[in-house]
């Protein structure tokens, strides 16, 4: 690694703090005023900081509100750095589930993701970005969980596991963002039992049947 | 059925005539400029009408791009009324499924239906609109052909139909939307085979592994 110039260590500290008051008045402000009233300007006014700090940071409000959400799952991830993983598939999948609905249906969270996906949806270079430094992090937790699942034995041997977690995941993700029904966990346990066991008649296979 | 007054003939035609052309100039727009830069005036420019008669019969812009979505769906309903059924109930969830994935793509309905999709998002009113007039119909639509295949006994019998539409099209929704990879005919086809089989090995319930 080649050295590079460093900061004085106060200076270093001045600059996380800057940063973390940034993304946080932001993760506040859109939860309160929504993504398209958000300006850089209230951003740098809430944080107690100048516009230009924000733009020599961040291209724009959406790259902010990506690293605002990027730092509440990194402060979380220290709790929740894989899945759960007891030996009983199902059930750590329900788990997992479960706690994607806590978080979805949080009224804290649920302005500033609701953004940020909306952003996405219009934004193919946001969409990079949240692609690579969101959505495949927590992809790759769930493969690892997944991949465990299959090496013993527990999945089908065909299985594509991102086509797996989609199924798993996606139905959720959608049913949250449009509205079209109640996000519970008896919703995430049925997901989890209907993803497993598959819609076909679960004796499809037996002989006799066939 | 009580007697409702009735308008001259030509002036239901001059005013399903305006509602149309206000209907398309509605869906050319978003396309054109985005949910955001969308507005009524440019509508009813477009369109060659008053604003007042767009504020007639519409409270918001997103009021108006549902109808257009509708209108839209309603005109291809001559086509698709129904989910195709061949008795081969995997080949024609694919079929149905590689149909929406083409309209996904398609050019023509992209930032439409992006921005009809994020304005739900966002709005309580509007999804609410949106599962009533669009969501609702087309859920049943979907119903109706798994609840054949259910009857035929080609479903697991405990199974939830909401459930299973979930499993099937909340996952290409959801890839469409956020952008986490391609939408494609094989994507469409593998969710199909998964969400059929499972993601439990095939063999199961096979006698022997239990």
């Amino acid at each position: 690694m080649s050295e590079q110039p460093k900061a004085a260590p106060s200076a270093t500290r001045r600059s996380e703090a800057s940063r973390r008051a940034i993304l946080t008045a932001a993760f506040d402000l859109v939860g309160e005023v929504g993504y398209a009233k958000l300006t850089i300007e209230a951003i740098a006014a809430r944080a107690g900081v100048g516009k230009q700090t924000i733009y020599r940071w961040w291209p724009s409000k959406g790259a902010v509100l990506v690293d605002a959400v990027l730092m509440l799952s990194e402060d979380r991830e220290t709790r929740t750095a894989a899945l759960p993983d007891t030996d009983d598939l199902a059930r750590d999948l329900k788990t997992a589930l479960r706690a994607t609905v806590a978080e979805l249906n949080d009224p804290r969270y649920d302005q500033p993701l609701r953004a940020l996906n909306t952003e996405i949806a219009h934004d193919p270079q946001l969409a990079a970005t949240y692609r690579e430094r969101l959505h495949e992090p927590m992809q790759e937790i769930k493969r690892q969980r997944l991949r465990k699942a299959w090496k013993a034995g527990q999945l089908d041997t065909d299985i594509d596991l991102d086509v797996a977690i989609d199924l798993l995941w996606g139905p959720l993700l959608n049913r949250w963002l449009l509205r079209t029904g109640p996000l519970t966990e008896e919703y995430a346990d049925r997901i989890v039992d209907t993803a497993l066991g598959g819609l076909n008649p679960r004796s499809w296979l037996l002989p006799g049947r066939l």
